[in-house]
C-alpha cells in the first residue's frame, strides 16, 4: 500500500475501493459463506456515487430527504455493510465480522429495520428494482404535497444497484414499464451487466439487447465501463440532468476483481473464494495477504468524511425547513407526522356506520365509501388498481390520478402488473410519508406473493386489498375464482388476513389496516351481502379481536359454534335461526381475521369459543385447510377443496356445498 | 345479407366474421356476463388465421401434429368457441347457448381438458403467452428427437392471440425474452393493441414502445391494421418465412367493433352490450337485428370446409407418419408412445436403492442421482432450473444445453425467470410428447404460484422441483427460508406436495412424480440427511401412500405418534430413540404427502394414525398451519410460525425448536 505522506488522489480512490473489496471477502470468507464476487466488481461503482453524489447522514439514516440507495441484488450484502460501516453508520467492524450469524446485523441479505442504513429488504431479485419505484412515486407525491414555490423540502434521488438477475426478473420488467410512463426521472439505476450468473455465463440464457428494451420503455440508457470510476461519475451526473427519464446506467463489472483465478466465472458468485485465493487476490491489489478487515486509516479518514458531509447536508435541509415551517406551519407539522407514520388526530371517528336498509351491498361497495371516509381525513392514503379499479372500486374520489404530469393525484393506475404493484406499494412503505395501497382480485394474489411475504418480512403498512373473494364471483370461472387464497396467505407470518362480513364489518377492517404497523390483506366479495344490523347483532368492533360471538343462542347455552368468515357469515345466521327453530341453540361466530384472534388473550379466545362446547361447524368458500385448528377433532369444516367452475356465483356456491342446509346438516349430526 | 347466389369472396368473408362477431355478443348477452369486445374486434384475425393458415383437424383435436393455437386473453373464450363451433369440433350451438352456465363446455375462460380444441387454460394474463413458448420447445425438441431426413414427421407452428393485458405482465416479459434466445421462429404472436383495458385507455398506464421491445428481445416485429384481414394474411406469410426470429405482429383492431356506441371503449370489454346496442350492432353490419346464433348456411358451409381440409391435412401426415414407420419403426412406437403421455415398459424398474453407507447426502444430492436413472430410460424427460442448476442439481447429465443450435438438448437455461420457467413447462405438458421438470429454490415457488395453480387446474405432468426446502439452507437468511411454503402448497387442490425423508424416499418420490397424471411439488433438502436403513425401516415404498410407519414401538402399543415429513423425520427416529430408553414407546410416521395419505381408504389410514393414539406431535420446519389436521385437538405441532434467520442451517433448526430435545419434551407431556 502506498505511504500516506505521499499518497494521490487516485490512489486513495484505489485504496478505498480494495478496503471495500478485501472487507467482503473477508466477510464472507470467515462466514464460510455469501456473495464475495458482485461487492468486488461493484466497489468501485458504490464508491463513486456514496462519496460523491449519494446525499446521507450516517448518523441519521431516517433523515427525511436523504436519496435512497437500493441494493436490489441483496446477495451482494457485504457491499451494502463494507459501505455502511466505512461511511460511519451505527455499523462495527465486530458487525462486519459477525456476517451470517445469529442475531448479527449483517444478516445474509440486507434486512429493512434490522440493520441501519438498509433501506430495504432484498434477495429475491427483481423486488429492489421495483421497490425503488415506488420510492420514486413517493417522493414525487410528497414533493407535490408539501413543495412550495421556493421551498423544496422534498428533493431526493432514489438510486439503485442491480444484477442481471434483476433484468430478468418479469416484475422488473412490469416496475420498468411504469417507471418509464410515469417519467420517474429521479430514478437512477446502475446495471453491473457482469454476465456472469451460478449458472454461467449469461449468453447461455440472457442474449437480449436490455438498453434498447430500456429505451423502449421510455428510459434515458447509458453504457459505461462499471471498472471505470471517472467514467462512471460522468454517467451519474449526466443521469441526474435527465429531468423526465429514469436512468439505466449499463456497467458491466469484474465479478471477482481482480481475483487471479475466480474473476469473471460464476465461482466467484455464491461462494468463499477460499483462503489461497484471497491471499493471492490480496497479494494481487499489494494489499497484507494475511491481514483481514484492513481498514488503513486512511481509507477510514477519507471515507467517515460521509458524516460530515452529511450532517452538513442535514443540517442545511433542516434551515430550509425551518425557514418552511415558519411560513407553513401546518404543512410542516403534517409533514413530519407523515414521515413519523403518524395518522391525524381523530382520524378513527370517521368511521362509517351502516345500517340493514343501507344494503344490500357487496363489501367491495362498502370498501369504496370506507376508503373514502379514510382517504379524505388522510391525506397520504395513496394506491391504486392493477387496472380493475371499477371492478376493485378502490378510486380516491375528488383526486386526480398519479401522473407524469399530475403528482399530487392518489389515484395510480398500475396496469395489468400486479406484481409490481405490490413491489412498489412496498417501495412506497419504505420511503415512508406515505400508506400505500394496492387492489386486484383475490386471485392474484398469486401474481403478488414475493411481494407480500417481503411486506410481511419488512413490517411494512402496504395494505393488499383483493375483491372477488371466492368462488361467489361467478362466471368468470375457475381460473378467477380463489380457492386455497385464505389459507396461503394465513400460514405466511406476520400478514394480517381479514375478511369482513358485511359492511360495517369492513368499516372495521380498514380502520385495523391504516392503525396496523404492517401488511393488511383485505378480501372483499363481488356479491351483494345483508348488513347485519348492528342493534342486534354482535358489533363490528369485534373485528379488532379477530373473532367475536355475533349472534348467540336465545336464552340459554349453546350446543354447537357455528364460525365463518365474510360472505358465508350470512349464510351461518341463516343456519342459526333454521337451528333454532328446531330447538338446536346455536352461537354464531364472526371470524374475520385468524391473526387477530390469536393475538387475544386465552381468556377472551375462551369466552369466544368455549372449549366444553366441541361440536363446531366452519363455513368459508374456500381450502378448508387449517381450519381445524377451530373446529377441533369432533368439528367439522365446510369449505371448498377443489377447484370452483363458471356458472352464476349463487349457482357455484349451492353447487359446492356453501349453503344453510349443509351447515344446518353438519350441525345436526354434531350435536 | 347478400344472397348466397351473389356474394363474393369478400362477401362471404365478412359474413363469416361478422358470424363469429354476433355469436360473442349473443352467448355474452344471453350469460349476461363475459367480454365481447375483443372477441368482435379479433374476428377478422381469427378467421383469417384459422381458415388461411392454422393446420388442424376439427375431428381430431389431438392429432400431434397440428397448429396449437393459444387464445392469451381468455377471457375472449367466446372467440374460441366461437371458432371451435364453426369449424367443426365438438362443441355445438347449444354449447354456446350455454356459455358460462353449469357444467356447460363452454366456461368463462378456456379451460384445457374440458372442450375439444382448447389447447391450454388460459385466463389469467400472461400465461397462454409463456405456454406458448413451451409448446415451441416442445415441438423443437420432439423434431430432434425425431425427425430424420427426408422423414419430417414434427413440424407445426404455435400460434398465439394477445392482448394489452398480457404485454403488461412480467411472465410475458420473461418468457419473450428467451424465445428470442432460444430463436424459436415457429412462434408466430398477435399483439391485439387495441389500446383499452378495463379502466379505461392504454394512455393512463401503458405507453411503453412494444415493437422496440420486442426486438430488443430478437423476435421479428410487424406492425399491421388488425382490422384489415389482407394485411394479416400477408404478416401471417412473412411470419412464417421467418425461421430464427419469433415473430409479434403488433395488429391493433377495434374492440367491440361495430358497435356504434360502445365500440373502442372498455364498456365493450367485460360487459354485455346489452340488448339494445346489440341490436343496433347487428343493424349496422346488416343483420338480421333480431335473431340470435344466426350461423347463414353459406358460412357454415364454407367455415366446415376446415372439416375436409383438416382431415386431409392429418391424412397426408399419417401417410408420411406410415412412411416413416417403415423405416424408423422404433423411433415411430417411441414417438406415439411419448405423445400418449405414455412411459417405457419397465422404467419403475430402474429405481435405485441407497444404502446407509451412502450417505448422508442430501436429498438434492439424491434427487440428482434418482433423475439421472431415470432420465436415461425416459428419453423425453426434459427440463431445467431458473440459474440455479448448480444448487438445485437438476442436471441431465451427458445431454446437452437446449439451445438454438442445439434442439436435443434436455438441459433448459430458464435464466433467472422463475415464473415463466413455470408457465413454460406448463405449455411443454401440454403441448405433449414431453415430460417437463423445472427446479428452483422453494422460496421461489412464490414466484411460480400462478403457473402451478394452472398446471393443477389444468392436470399437467408438470414436475415442481423444489430444493432449499426449510431454513436449514442457513445463511441466506429469512428472504432464502421458505416457512408457509409447504402448507400454501398443500391447501392447493390438485398438487401433490411431497417432502421424501431421505434417499430412498426421494427416489420413491420421483418415481410417484413420474408415473402421476398432474403435477408434483417435491421439496428437497440443502443439508445433508442420513440415509435410513431399508432393512431396518419401513419400505420407502410407502412414499406412494403418503405415509406409511418408518418405525414402530418395539415388542408394545406405541403410546405415542411423532410425526414428521423430510428432514425432521430423522430428528423424530432421534426422539424415538431417547424416548424408548425413558420406556415410552412411539411409533415414527414418515408422511411425505398429505395428498397421498387422504387418498388413501380409511383403514390404512387408520392402520397409520390408530385413532385410539391421540399424544400426537408433528414435526415439520415449516408453518404449522393445517398440522392439526392429523394432530387433532389433543396433539402438538412443532413448527416455525415465524420467520427464520440468517445464521448457519443447524443453529437456525436448534434456535426454531425443531430439536429432538423439544420433540421429546412434546411428547413426554402428552403421554
Amino acid at each position: 500500500m502506498p505511504q500516506t505522506a505521499t499518497i494521490t488522489e487516485q490512489e486513495l480512490d484505489q485504496l478505498c475501493i480494495n478496503t471495500i473489496r478485501t472487507l467482503s471477502m473477508d466477510a464472507v470468507q470467515k462466514a464460510n459463506s455469501g456473495h464475495p464476487g458482485t461487492p468486488m466488481g461493484m466497489a468501485g461503482l458504490a464508491y463513486t456515487l456514496w462519496t460523491k453524489h449519494l446525499r446521507f447522514n450516517p448518523a441519521n439514516p431516517q433523515w427525511a430527504n436523504r436519496d435512497r440507495f437500493v441494493l436490489s441484488m441483496g446477495h451482494a450484502s457485504m457491499l451494502l455493510y463494507s459501505m455502511l460501516h466505512l461511511t460511519g453508520y451505527d455499523l462495527t467492524l465486530d458487525d462486519l465480522k459477525n456476517f451470517r450469524q445469529w442475531e448479527s446485523r449483517t444478516p445474509g441479505h440486507p434486512e429493512f429495520h434490522h440493520t441501519p442504513g438498509v433501506e430495504v429488504t432484498t434477495g429475491p431479485l427483481g423486488q429492489g428494482f421495483a421497490n425503488g419505484v415506488g420510492m420514486a412515486i413517493a417522493e414525487q407525491f410528497l414533493g407535490a404535497q408539501f413543495n412550495r414555490p421556493g421551498h423544496t423540502i422534498v428533493d431526493h434521488y432514489v438510486y439503485a444497484f442491480c444484477s442481471d438477475g434483476d433484468l430478468m426478473e418479469g416484475v422488473t420488467s412490469e416496475a420498468a414499464s411504469i417507471a418509464g410512463h410515469l417519467k420517474l426521472g429521479k430514478l437512477i439505476y446502475f446495471y453491473d451487466a457482469n454476465q456472469i450468473t451460478i449458472d454461467g455465463h449469461t449468453s447461455i440464457t440472457f442474449t437480449e439487447d436490455v438498453g434498447k428494451r430500456f429505451e423502449a420503455y421510455g428510459w434515458h440508457v447509458q453504457h459505461v465501463d462499471g471498472m471505470d470510476i471517472a467514467q462512471a461519475n460522468a454517467a451519474i451526473e449526466r443521469a441526474k440532468s435527465e429531468p423526465e427519464r429514469p436512468s439505466l446506467i449499463i456497467a458491466p463489472t469484474h465479478i471477482g476483481y481482480p481475483s487471479p483465478n475466480k474473476q469473471d466465472t460464476s465461482a466467484a458468485h455464491g461462494s468463499p473464494l477460499g483462503e489461497d485465493e484471497v491471499r493471492l487476490t490480496k497479494e494481487k491489489m499489494g494489499w497484507p495477504p494475511d491481514a483481514h478487515f484492513l481498514i488503513p486509516d486512511e481509507v477510514l479518514a477519507h471515507m467517515r468524511h460521509c458524516r460530515e458531509r452529511g450532517g452538513q447536508l442535514e443540517a442545511d435541509w433542516k434551515a430550509k425547513f425551518a425557514d418552511y415551517r415558519g411560513k407553513f406551519a401546518k404543512e410542516a407539522a403534517q409533514f413530519e407526522a407523515q414521515i413519523a407514520g403518524e395518522l391525524p388526530d381523530g382520524w378513527e371517528a370517521a368511521l362509517p356506520v351502516f345500517k340493514p336498509g343501507d344494503g344490500p351491498i357487496a363489501t367491495r361497495k362498502t370498501g369504496r365509501k370506507v376508503l373514502n371516509v379514510f382517504a379524505q381525513k388522510i391525506p397520504n392514503l395513496i394506491g391504486g388498481s392493477a387496472d380493475l379499479a371499477e371492478s376493485n372500486l378502490t378510486v380516491v374520489e375528488g383526486s386526480p390520478s398519479f401522473s407524469a404530469e399530475d403528482r399530487s393525484g392518489r389515484n395510480i393506475h398500475f396496469g395489468i402488473r400486479e406484481h409490481a404493484m405490490g413491489s412498489i406499494g412496498n417501495g412506497m412503505a419504505a420511503h415512508g410519508g406515505v400508506i400505500p395501497f394496492g387492489s386486484t382480485f383475490l386471485i392474484f394474489s398469486d401474481y403478488q406473493r414475493p411481494a407480500i411475504r417481503l411486506a410481511a418480512l419488512s413490517g411494512h403498512r402496504n395494505i393488499f386489498v383483493f375483491t372477488h373473494d371466492s368462488v361467489g364471483l361467478g362466471e368468470d370461472g375457475p381460473t378467477h375464482q380463489p380457492i386455497e387464497h385464505l389459507s396461503s396467505l394465513r400460514a405466511m407470518p406476520n400478514v394480517v388476513v381479514l375478511r369482513p362480513a358485511d359492511a360495517n364489518e369492513t368499516a372495521w377492517t380498514w380502520r385495523f389496516a391504516l392503525g396496523h404497523s404492517g401488511p393488511s390483506v383485505i378480501a372483499l366479495t363481488r356479491q351483494n351481502l345483508p348488513i347485519l344490523d348492528q342493534t342486534v347483532y354482535g358489533s363490528a368492533a369485534g373485528v379488532m379481536k379477530g373473532a367475536y360471538v355475533l349472534s348467540d343462542a336465545k336464552n340459554t347455552d349453546p350446543r354447537a359454534i357455528i364460525m365463518a368468515t365474510g360472505s358465508e357469515v350470512s349464510v351461518a345466521l341463516d343456519a342459526q335461526r333454521t337451528l333454532a327453530s328446531a330447538n338446536i341453540p346455536v352461537r354464531v361466530v364472526s371470524m374475520p381475521s385468524w391473526e387477530l384472534f390469536e393475538q387475544q388473550d386465552q381468556s377472551y379466545r375462551d369466552a369466544v369459543l368455549p372449549p366444553t362446547i366441541t361440536a363446531r361447524v366452519s363455513v368459508e368458500a374456500a381450502a378448508t385447510l387449517g381450519w381445524e385448528r377451530w373446529v377441533g377433532t369432533r368439528g367439522h369444516a365446510i369449505g371448498i377443496d377443489r377447484f370452483g367452475a363458471s356458472a352464476p356465483g349463487g349457482t357455484v356456491m349451492q353447487k359446492l356445498g356453501i349453503t344453510v342446509d349443509n351447515v344446518v346438516a353438519q350441525v345436526k349430526e354434531l350435536v
